[in-house]
């Protein structure tokens, strides 16, 4: 479709205030009141190319009339757009999306590294995002009600840079550009939140995005349900993705989505760069399946564009069908040419993540009719996009009034709120976690969270999550509360289905939404395996998540190996920036909540016991906290003669096996461990007063690898576990058969001291 | 669909000769010759509830003539059936269903533990399958030609060994039975192909087994185009799949069942136990998909049995269908009853994975009229099924006869195909394996690992691979072939697309089709997070697969931190039954691939650098198989000061190290540390002999996590890594920033000697 219809209405068409909400009720609470009174005509150009195959709802567009945009539009286009003419929008809109493409193709070349593929193909649809659509603050980065904007295919980061860059964020200066790639700057290989105010996720490994974007769709769903009033729709933004032929084939986005799906997130607008190149060539090498196909069975509204290189109104209308369609999102498959603009790599692999080369970069300039320095921004285009500084301003300026409002009139609903996206957590919270005695009954750690999780979710008020179908064994259920649905988005047990991998990336989009959101998720701790990708980009985005991980070992039993984590604890204890934690009872269990709870920004991996553990004499919430502490001592303030070291399920076997030695007259010191990560970060004073470099007689127990334990132990101790796979009997019996046991701990210490 | 037509002729429309394959102008080569000469007209009951959403092929089957089935199906029907009457036989199939739902019943009740809802559901495909469709011999469980099956819903592994036991497996005795899930059965609690003969791959990780399956057809249709003559079709079968709902939401099912689609495999055939019950109740709380929808878009055949509890002859008209299309795999979606025959528990989640309790066994025996004691087979029953040892005894014989003729007219291929069959290295093979020099150029192990793979590809007939959408950075391509693609699948380079969860397990089916396959697989180290769960099953199922992982440390640079891995090798070094090998230059790569190879029953990681690295004196093929080596000592056989321990890219530093701190006189030694698990398994002497106890003073460089290090470097020493995540920047600049330099090692050295 060739772009002859005026572009300043069908910029106007998809300007924020108008566009998708024009029909709805609440529109008239949006930062432009005014706006919502104008009506226009659809664009009929785009019904040309633009097939919808999905069932379109009546969005009541039709009946608008046509009128060309005034001075109103002033809030979101600034001074200097509207003294432009119509043809010279239509031509800024080009130079600004090819200012685009050359941003990206300037700090690929300088760096000599990366993916200018992306960008030269998505800036269209980049360019009507973040200058025509979305609505945004870029001097208050993480403003509460901003729409949000997911790069899933972040290799085409630059793409993302260079909007941030026109749109004026102050993390990306030019500088910033010209430091892409390199070390210390705030534009690194791939997209990554906590380097770059106004990215909001951590993206790179494909699909990720895409179900963060689910995420950060849940979140609004969510909160919009549970604060919004007839009076006040305080929570209103949408979600945006762009994702590219990798995403779709990864299987996590396909789990996403098919949750996005079931769910309805209506305000979820993903866009797939159909360019059909992945790394290896032509995707008909491996991707022929029908994708359009695919998401109408996942349950999404699915438009094409056909033209994504130049097709701008085809882009705006079908946005504007997209924010019609409110019970499903919309996958809006974009053809494009990956590289559009390089004469002689665009539509190849070459263009995907290699720089261009000067020759090409010369070549791409010439057929693009791009007569300036690398890095130059023209000065028509930087004072088109100079807008969104005030513009920006004065969204968030309206919306603070607008909360001001909401706060007179509802007072608890506006703390619970704030409580969410200032992530302060309520005072005295910790108080309501259960303690215990060691005469409460015994019980299994993961009924014990259950009961943790079920007190904290009266007093925090951002705490919501599920289990990938084993809610029931995982014991994740709030009692309180009924399922995230569809029609119930009110509600905070989510209900992931048997997608591991999907479950973390969308609880990291959760986190990330507001501070205040505290997702968790649950499976059986071998299943980490499924979704360890997500795991770990939990703790590299510092997504507080917190993994509700049972059946932690070979005491699960019958289920076999294939069930039995084995590695799962070492493999975490490997990973940066995460807690591993291991409780041994009710008051460990509830002191890993409390510390995965004040960890914001860094994940917990709870892993939790399927069978009964008795209430241990010593433990504590507090001893957590330091990671590792004694728990018993019977050297009387003297040099233990043996230190035993336990964690979760074997740290009774340990306290067993010290009544035993200490009637024979050992001087006994009993340890919990609970978490590594937190004993390394204690003074050396503390660490050396819980196990002094004087006792070299130690003995550690975990029905685990035994991975890592020289570091405790050391050369002169021994370290009990499993260091081959599990069996399929009764735990009992495998414990016995595996050796993790009392004897075998007695046996051990003796043998040390 | 009530069961009124005929049974015999229903049944006989799917005997395995005829069916499907009837028109097939190879079919004349199978067993029972003179079957294909049988015409028979379609089931004219099927068409009321098979619904066929794809369109059909033309099989030419409604051209045949009906006709009762006469002696002729002796080889498969065995004596003891021929003499049953129609109705007596519709009975007895009814009875065979019952017989597997309760010896699922009764181990489960008598085990405490267990799924009866998916055995009592799926009885009826179970035994169709088993019964009238499957090409099998039970006393040879690893007949080359055999159909295979896969049980995805691994859980459901009562219903597998019900239907071994009864097709007289030896690996299934009533004893196994009743010993289900109890210490050293041959009945574990999910289906371990290593424990139990006849099971063909380990399952119960939902998903992993319909990628198995793609795997294992892959393979079929791989050998086939390899061997298959004109005049002999050595290599046929099928390969059947039962996944349930938990299989169908777990994205690596997608992954490789668009992969499926993609490579037409027409003989892969799986039923999806629709049954709308998962752990958590109904699916409809988080599985509202259409199904049905997705495969069409995934490019497979689908079609629908709408009573899969009692609809016989809707099951075999499915599989009929199936098999007419040659082109496109089937999904059969059969809807069933979880737990079929339970009167209060069938359709409810408290059927799936619990004993149903004394007095629901009593109460389900009651309802489907079953008066026997618990593990009881009837006669009539075991004289049916005692048929399947005698014929499958002659399918294994006739096809022996079959690869006789095939061998004397095709001497060169027969050689070649006994080898993958048998699983027997060609004598000398690894003499293919490059050497190199410390004159040699400076390369990438990526690229040298290529070296490798060529060399092997022109050796090993079995070798067969490729990468997840990275072959040109991962290095895999196999120059002397072309793509494994739907039209030439003789071709050895597999395109997985970015799929690396369904990469790993497709890769887990093919090395389990036939113990000669050698497949390999590759991604970015980093990625090994998508596909950790299928790596693991690769260790625990003993399928020797090669995971070639290039980019393996920060030295990838630019990419940045979600691409660079640092727990990765300590996560797989904590890993039971998997070699974790980081060779340091060519050839610790060619004796990487050495070990990889000959380590058919446990998979090998190579991780490989991005980065060129020198060719080091003293590095050897031979040394790669200790694990641990000396390769450079200056103390002159007296006791070093200090040893220096790097692996892979890192020794090159070591020796850079070593070099300088000799130039100060210290008397030093390198030791390359390629792979732990093989160093651990080195005599005590020769551990010794590379890290004597009386050198405390030791120093290890790797660009990785250094947990797990203590236990080489001991207490004494320092181990040099990275225990955060990485940075976007160019490598060098990195490797300086974080420490990992000869400076660092030098430092240490100081301290510690």
């Amino acid at each position: 479709m060739a772009s002859t219809s005026s572009p300043t209405l069908s910029q106007a068409i998809l300007a924020r205030p108008i566009s998708g909400n024009a029909s709805s009720s609440s529109s008239s609470d949006r930062v432009s009141l005014s706006l919502s009174a104008l009506k226009f005509s659809p664009l009929s150009s785009s019904s040309s190319s633009l097939s919808s195959s999905s069932s379109r709802r009546a969005s009541g567009s039709s009946h608008r009339s046509r009128r060309r945009l005034p001075a109103v539009l002033r809030p979101i286009r600034a001074a200097a757009v509207e003294t432009l003419d119509t043809a010279t929008e239509a031509s800024l809109v080009e130079k600004s999306v090819n200012t685009i493409r050359f941003l990206a193709i300037d700090a690929v070349e300088k760096a000599n590294s990366g993916h200018p593929g992306l960008p030269m193909g998505c800036a269209p649809m980049g360019h009507i995002l973040y200058d025509e659509v979305m609505r945004y603050n870029p001097k208050n980065p993480y403003w509460f009600n901003r729409d949000r904007f997911v790069l899933s295919a972040g290799h085409g980061c630059m793409l993302q840079y260079a909007l941030l860059h026109l749109a004026g964020y102050d993390s990306v200066k030019e500088e910033d550009l010209k430091g892409f790639r390199q070390w210390g700057s705030k534009t690194p290989g791939h997209p990554e939140n906590f380097e770059t105010p106004g990215v909001e996720v951590t993206t790179g490994p494909l699909g990720q995005g895409i179900a963060n974007g689910v995420g950060l769709a849940l979140a609004e769903k969510h909160l919009a349900a549970r604060f919004n009033k007839p009076d006040s729709e305080i929570v209103d933004h949408y979600t945006y993705v762009i994702l590219g032929d990798g995403c779709q084939m990864e299987g996590i986005s396909n789990e996403a989505c098919s949750l996005a799906g079931h769910w309805g997130l209506g305000k979820l607008i993903a866009f797939y760069d159909d360019n059909h190149i992945s790394i290896d060539g032509d995707t008909d090498i491996a991707f022929t399946e029908s994708v359009d196909t695919r998401f109408e069975g996942l349950g999404w509204h699915v438009i094409w564009v056909k033209n994504g290189n130049t097709g701008y109104d085809e882009i705006r209308a079908a946005i504007k069908e997209a924010k019609a369609v409110k019970d499903k999102p919309t996958l809006i498959k974009v053809t494009t040419t990956i590289g559009y603009g390089s004469p002689n790599k665009a539509n190849s692999y070459s263009v995907h993540g290699s720089a261009l080369g000067a020759k090409e970069v010369d070549a791409t300039r010439k057929n693009l009719g791009w007569p300036y320095e690398p890095f130059h921004v023209p000065e028509d285009v930087k004072s088109h996009w100079s807008r969104h500084v005030p513009a920006g301003a004065a969204l968030e300026a309206e919306w603070n009034a607008k909360f001001a409002e909401y706060e007179k009139k509802y007072k608890e609903e506006a703390a619970e709120l704030k409580s969410i996206f200032k992530g302060e957590l309520p005072a005295g919270w910790e108080k309501a976690l259960p303690t215990y005695t060691p005469e409460s009954p015994a019980d299994a750690t993961r009924n014990l969270s259950q009961q943790c999780l079920n007190a904290l979710a009266k007093v925090l008020p951002g705490l919501l999550g599920g289990s990938a179908d084993l809610a029931s064994s995982n014991m994740t259920l709030l009692k309180m509360f009924g399922d995230f649905q569809k029609n119930t988005p009110e509600e905070r047990n989510v209900r992931f289905g048997v997608r591991e991998h999907g479950m973390g990336a969308i609880c990291n989009g959760i986190a990330l939404h507001s501070p205040g959101l505290i997702p968790y998720c649950a499976t059986f701790f071998v299943f980490t395996d499924y979704m360890r990708a997500a795991i770990r980009i939990s703790a590299l985005c510092e997504a507080g998540v917190i993994y509700v991980m049972t059946h932690d070992s070979i005491g699960l039993g019958e289920d076999g190996p294939t069930h039995q984590p084995i590695e799962h604890i070492a493999s975490f204890r490997a990973m940066p920036n995460i807690l591993m934690l291991r409780p041994a009872d009710g008051n460990e269990t509830a002191g890993a909540y409390k510390i995965a709870v004040l960890n914001r920004k860094r994940p917990s991996i709870l892993a939790l016991s399927r069978q009964k553990l008795p209430q241990l004499p010593g433990t504590s919430v507090e001893g957590v906290k330091k990671g590792g502490y004694i728990i018993s001592d019977s050297s009387s303030g003297n040099k233990p003669d043996v230190i035993l070291i336990g964690t979760g399920s074997e740290l009774e076997i340990a306290v067993k096996a010290a009544d035993e030695l200490r009637k024979e007259g050992k001087a006994v010191r009993v340890v919990s461990f609970v978490s590594w990560e937190l004993f390394d970060e204690q003074s050396a004073e503390y660490k050396e007063s819980v196990l002094p470099a004087a006792v070299s007689a130690r003995v550690s127990i975990e029905a685990g690898s035994t991975f890592g334990w020289s570091k405790i132990v050391g050369s002169g101790g021994k370290a009990i576990g499993v260091d081959h796979f599990g069996a399929s009997a009764p735990a009992g019996k495998i414990y016995k058969e595996f050796g993790i046991t009392a004897e075998a701990v007695i046996a051990a210490a003796k043998e040390l001291c």
